[in-house]
């Protein structure tokens, strides 16, 4: 099964976590791939890489990093912090892509878990063939949750499960800075 | 603040443990308080109790109950197997409330997880204003999350955050089965 949290609120990536947590409860092996994100600076790494049976691997660098033509559309991400994407960006997601086929070939998990998958699709980090191959082609003993805002309309499609986390209110609308321990 | 995570489809409790593994992993400690569950009939709990810093207590019992006016009104609901609440529920609810007040006066824990808290608010099984004072009263150190569906005005009005789980697609709409370390 494919089970996709989208939407722009809230809850999306802790969903995973929790549904990741509950698999390895019930006795599953899950592998955690997170793109365009660095696992160590997360609160939630450091008991997640105590689990057995619960692997995370990342495939992201520090920073912020958008594509040149939203950077240029929007000049004050700039100001903000954002970079534009290099040559980089596209070979660790490519590379996360490359992790995943590999493990699911060797039948490694029974739970598959790609992190922001969808973000990295928008921003055309991935290439939607090369997803969409895996996702559909794979065989049916194990499933995928995928999470990200922007879940494009064929992967809706392709789900079994679509979850459109939305935003009704959020603190940070308000200028309230992010919490470690419950955001980040 | 106050984390409300409500709505029709899945991933509130999940997103609700997964934001609790992330507080763990700050340092933090967790309290989950579970309505109308039974916390050893989840997978999830066999990982979560053998972390510190997680503590998890339910005040539910195994079997399915509404309102004896909900089975009236949906004689259907019999047939699957659903009993009319009795003295017991109602007193299991108060007994978690009280439960939450107890330590928040006792500062024994930085967040409080309260699961289902709007499912039982929703079928009468707490009294509103003794929820909302304790929601309301409290000190600011600490913070809640809220899950279940049918979360009311007031509720959404007093926290900071709210996402709204949006059923798009379910495979139990399906017909399919609820899956063992996917969906309990």
């Amino acid at each position: 099964m494919i089970y996709l949290f989208t939407g722009n609120g809230k809850g999306k990536t802790t969903a995973a976590i929790g549904t990741g947590i509950r698999a390895v409860g019930a006795g599953l092996s899950v592998l955690m791939v997170q793109f365009m994100k660095v696992k160590e600076l997360s609160s939630e790494y450091r008991v997640l890489e105590k689990l057995e049976r619960f692997d995370v691997v990342s495939f992201g660098r520090e920073g912020f990093y958008l594509p040149e033509e939203e950077l240029e559309k929007n000049p004050q991400l700039k100001e903000k912090g954002f970079k534009p994407f290099s040559r980089i960006d596209y070979q660790l997601a490519e590379e996360g892509i490359e992790y995943v086929k590999n493990a699911v070939l060797n039948e490694k998990y029974n739970l598959y878990i790609l992190d922001e998958l969808c973000v990295a699709l928008y921003y055309g980090l991935l290439n939607e063939n090369s997803v969409k191959k895996m996702l559909t082609d794979s065989g049916k003993d194990f499933d995928f949750i995928l999470t990200g805002r922007y879940a494009p309309q064929w992967l809706i499609d392709i789900s079994d499960l679509v979850t459109e986390m939305k935003d009704i209110k959020h603190p940070l609308n308000k200028g309230m800075k992010a919490k470690k321990g419950l955001d980040f």
